[in-house]
């Protein structure tokens, strides 16, 4: 059913600092930081040639990544990203499955302006799971 | 200078159940376990179009995971790995922009038979980053 590692989202105190690391001493090609307030971050792209890393700094009030960073306020990890074809197909095998889906199960438009789900980390080995129809 | 995402891996309490959650609610290419003494885990892929996913469970007394795992009991991302031409060059690039590379900073033969070095997680937005000469 997954498809292709769309991004691996790595939530960062400060995205400029984060941005710097990349460009720098990664030497890889990233964007400019694009501020998203309908998402509660601030977003950089990291862009390698099979996929992205996705680096997420806390925007206004209500960041669904604040309680992440309080509790790690290096950063790390936050989630892993994967492609479907169809959300809510793939929504009723994993229900079927016995995986929980995150929120009222309806899928809503995530950073790409395409539908995301989220699943249960403690259905995925500890691991914040999205899915994203593309 | 980085290339591709060469994987994800994520530190999981068991492998055969972490891989048939990947099989059977995500739908994915699952390999067999297999046992790395050498390395102190036992590792399952999940083949994705343009990476892998690395499921690893401790293996030894001494698996380099364990420490995590006890911090983490479910499981959770614990590295990613990047592409790189040249190792040695590499190492160069990132000493010299003040990152710390783990170990005594000589490259080691990885779990896929290449070269590895590790980078730390505090010069990285709080995420342990390996690179792999390919």
């Amino acid at each position: 059913m997954i498809g292709k590692l769309n991004h691996v989202a790595i939530a960062v105190p400060n995205v400029a600092a984060a941005a710097a690391v990349y460009r720098g001493a990664l030497g890889a090609t990233v964007s400019e930081a694009t501020p998203q307030p309908d998402h509660g971050v601030t977003t950089v792209f990291v862009e390698l040639p099979n996929t992205k890393i996705e680096l997420l700094e806390p925007l206004g009030d209500n960041s669904p990544i604040a309680k992440f960073l309080e509790k790690n306020p290096s950063g790390g990890m936050h989630h892993v990203c994967y492609e479907v074809e169809d959300i809510y197909a793939a929504r009723d095998r994993l229900k079927a499955e016995g995986a929980r889906v995150l929120g009222d199960g309806e899928p809503k438009i995530g950073a790409h302006g395409k539908p995301v789900l989220f699943l249960h980390p403690k259905d995925f080995c500890g691991t914040l799971v999205e899915i994203e129809q593309v």
